[in-house]
């Protein structure tokens, strides 16, 4: 209760600063309905819903058989890192023609928000809720002791897909808990093989070129790895005991892995094709987080030739794989597909980083942190096109749930964030049912989009450049919240603020409005605050 | 002499700080051959120069008529502006559908290169040499006094082209000098429809909500008048006098330029598609220079609603009538268009200013200032593909001199910038002949590209955000120069410098090797020096 008394004592405070702010609601710039208090209110599409409803129904009227859902997600990978609408590719080292191929024949998202750090994003995905509410509000780091299991009352999209008759797997990268409780085939998975942390914490004790202070220094690795978990590709099945398949015994072995990673879901996509169950595959590469070391088939492969350039490279071939094996299968018609990053590019591990044309980067609340490519891909399904309109990817949540007819499996007992945004994607030039994208930076609400309005109510500011983790602070704004223009300033350099426009009063009371809902629904402290 | 001198010095200066900088050729870095020494030299690709000469050849063969060559050219647009590879479009406020559709169906190039500025540039790709070597180093401006016609002893790409038969005509913007003798018509241009000066000259006079000092004071309003030169739009015919077609008396009758300039053009196109002869059409935009007015019939029709985006989606809209009236007149297939802006986007108008991923804008040597969004199309001649290899601007006028069949016509009396890319854009998957690209400010060499490394020996710093023009200095580096490398840091953030970079001498010699050229063939001062 005390996070919650502090997000809604700050909020409060904010509303001294600006005129007549007794509105709680959405206001008359908002076009959203509320339809359950502990619901995030949604712009109502009825034309398109109906649409895309539509659609669905054909398909299952056709197949018999739910669609199977794969989200592939890369990690820490740049919005301008990737080819297409968001400008990245050759010019900048490492060409991305499998995942440019899926933006040209699927709907390619300009506006997609992931929250700024890897297990705020993914346990978002995951239950459809603000990192604020689960808890996970900052990633789980080698040494961190949770005071509770964050997964404890929480429900994931893995055990509402299971109970609705899919078969669930999660391959990859994990990094929402690693203990036990905690686990993917804790939480709801059939299968689970990958890794639980991110690259760095799994090679930094054999990297001696980077961290030569720790691997050559014997009893500092030692207390290195008294505190540290697993490193190993692992595997573990629903209801089963978790095994090592593979300790992580060097760098080069290391980078093999999202190899290894892409043939298990090859695999897996092969043999889940052929049962009478409908799939939900979730896979999570290791790549392109710091460190990146270059798998031997990769190396060198970009024009670039720095492993990050490789890495994204590999990536992508990756992708393509995968897409291959789905059409091999038989089952493209039947697959929804969706394509994103789970936070904006780590700017001080330059030059194993990417790029992003916006300011800031992973782990700070401007666009550079928290704008990420997202592609919805569906042949058959999802016209071809492009989309600037909102798309948070708490929204998959929601999404995937409703295209696999379970929506009444969402729990109605606590806050659910996320909005079902499948009109949005299914439909001929559907458009956003998303008012209200919130960016929290661990547990403070730091700014809202709206429209193409951005309002700031705190700023991350790096001491020193690229320094978005490491050496920034989180400050408040002074007299009034930094109200931006995206489409005129997509770079956040040049507050258009309240003489420059007709809404800051009406952007900060539905801020605050949000806010309210920790009065009922108090965000959860795992012990991961500050 | 003064000009020459001070530039060769500059670059000898600069090789006292580098080790052993005996070279004044090109470095074993270089994959370049000279084959004129008055010529730049280029990178030989024989198979694919072999490949495209083969494609013109049967396209002769066929038709019997050389191409016709068009260049749509946009004013101070930037890169990031453009949907498609440059990463703009509708996410920024203002979708590009027909430009997209061209990089679609066409070759986007993605490492193209301007001047800094306007006349420069202009001047650059009508004559195939540096603005250092013709004089025009910066914008003609209301009030400037030439020392010469800086036009005498140059060769447009117009009379070259006039003189092997094209019919050559130029609509909108001309910057180029407007005095006897230096106008479209006296260098070589059988027509003229246009205005001389940037949108900014024509409107400032008659704009009193964003100039009441000059606009409201009857007094300074005459002076002004006395100095300024044409702001109307007028008609020229070769060998004939310049006639008004319409004098500019209201910004709002000036804000439907650029559709009576399409319009004339398109006109134009279906006259000349009739006749015998092939023609060179150079239409050049007035939008989106800033002042931007909306048009009647643009006028928010951007999602962003603001002036710049309105004026974005109505050059994109008069760019996709202009292919229309193209396809109509059936010459399609016998026309080459390139798309393209002048310059980076000029920031300090902000919010009348387009978008750069880049550092810098317009006026700077950083990426913002010079790299813009090319397109190349010719249907069923140029495969759709993009490429990030190198073009600079200036290589239009000999590829489109190439293409028409006109190579003997260059003239070899002088130092030629421009390098024939006819075979990088005709051929499939064609690669770059350009090594280097020399990145001048006014009479100083600031900076060279050459593969993905960027070397800064002289660097534009605004002394607050966006004041890349009006409040920048242009500073000499330090100790040694400043040397990027583009792939991993496209925002020219962190020098790798001489101790991350294996070629920090060896560019620092290719400069000193291009710096040479001016001893025998000398600088021009047309009285635009400082």
């Amino acid at each position: 209760m005390r996070i919650a008394q502090a997000i809604i004592a700050g909020l409060t405070g904010l509303a001294l600063l600006l005129p007549a702010l007794s509105m709680a609601g959405p206001t008359p710039l908002s076009r959203k309905v509320q339809t359950r208090e502990n619901m995030e209110g949604s712009i109502p599409r009825p034309d398109q819903e109906k649409a895309a409803q539509a659609k669905l129904d054909a398909l299952y009227q056709k197949t018999g058989k739910r669609p199977n859902i794969i989200w592939l997600v890369v990690d820490d990978m740049g919005f301008g890192d990737v080819g297409g609408p968001w400008g990245g590719g050759a010019h900048i080292g490492a060409a991305t023609p499998n995942i440019d191929q899926f933006a040209r024949e699927g709907l390619a998202l300009t506006s997609t928000y992931s929250q700024p750090t890897c297990t705020p994003t993914r346990s978002a995905i995951l239950t459809g809720r603000l990192p604020v509410r689960t808890g996970l509000t900052r990633p789980i780091l080698a040494g961190d002791k949770l005071k509770m299991n964050p997964w404890a009352g929480e429900t994931s999209i893995a055990k509402i897909l299971s109970d609705a008759g899919y078969y669930t797997v999660l391959s990859g990268k994990w990094h929402v808990g690693e203990l036990e409780g905690m686990r993917p085939f804790d939480v709801g998975f059939d299968e689970y093989y990958g890794y639980y942390a991110a690259q760095k914490e799994i090679t930094q004790s054999l990297d001696e070129r980077k961290y030569p202070d720790l691997v050559l220094d014997p009893e500092k690795l030692a207390a290195y790895k008294s505190m540290h978990a697993s490193s190993a590709l692992e595997y573990g099945k629903k209801g089963g005991q978790e095994q090592i398949i593979e300790p992580t015994t060097s760098v080069e072995q290391f980078a093999e892995a999202d190899i290894k990673l892409a043939d298990w879901s090859i695999n897996k996509i092969k043999t889940l094709a052929k049962s009478g169950k409908p799939f939900f595959l979730s896979h999570d590469f290791m790549k392109v987080h710091a460190d990146n070391f270059p798998s031997k088939e990769f190396k060198g492969k970009s024009a670039s030739k720095y492993p990050y350039k490789d890495a994204v490279v590999e990536v992508d071939a990756l992708i393509g794989r995968i897409h291959q094996a789905v059409k091999e299968a038989g089952i493209e018609d039947n697959t929804f597909i969706f394509i994103t990053s789970d936070n904006g590019p780590q700017m001080d591990s330059w030059p194993d980083t990417g790029f992003t044309p916006f300011r800031g980067g992973k782990a700070s609340a401007w666009e550079g942190g928290v704008r990420v490519p997202g592609i919805a891909y569906w042949k058959g399904m999802i016209q071809p096109h492009e989309s600037a309109e909102l798309f948070d990817l708490m929204d998959l949540f929601n999404t995937s749930i409703h295209i696999a007819g379970a929506d009444a499996r969402i729990p109605t007992d606590r806050f659910i964030d996320g909005i079902d945004q499948s009109s949005f994607l299914l439909a001929d030039n559907g458009n956003s049912r998303r008012e209200n994208v919130y960016i929290w930076v661990e547990q403070d609400l730091m700014a809202m989009r709206m429209r193409e309005y951005k309002i700031h109510f705190q700023v991350t500011v790096p001491e020193q450049q690229w320094m978005d983790i490491d050496m920034s602070t989180k400050q408040k704004v002074g007299l009034a919240p930094w109200l931006f223009n995206l489409y005129i300033d997509p770079r956040e350099q040049t507050p258009v603020g309240h003489r420059g426009n007709a809404w800051l009063a009406s952007m900060a009371a539905e801020a605050k409005a949000h806010a309210a809902t920790f009065k009922k629904y108090p965000p959860k402290d795992v012990g991961l605050g500050q």
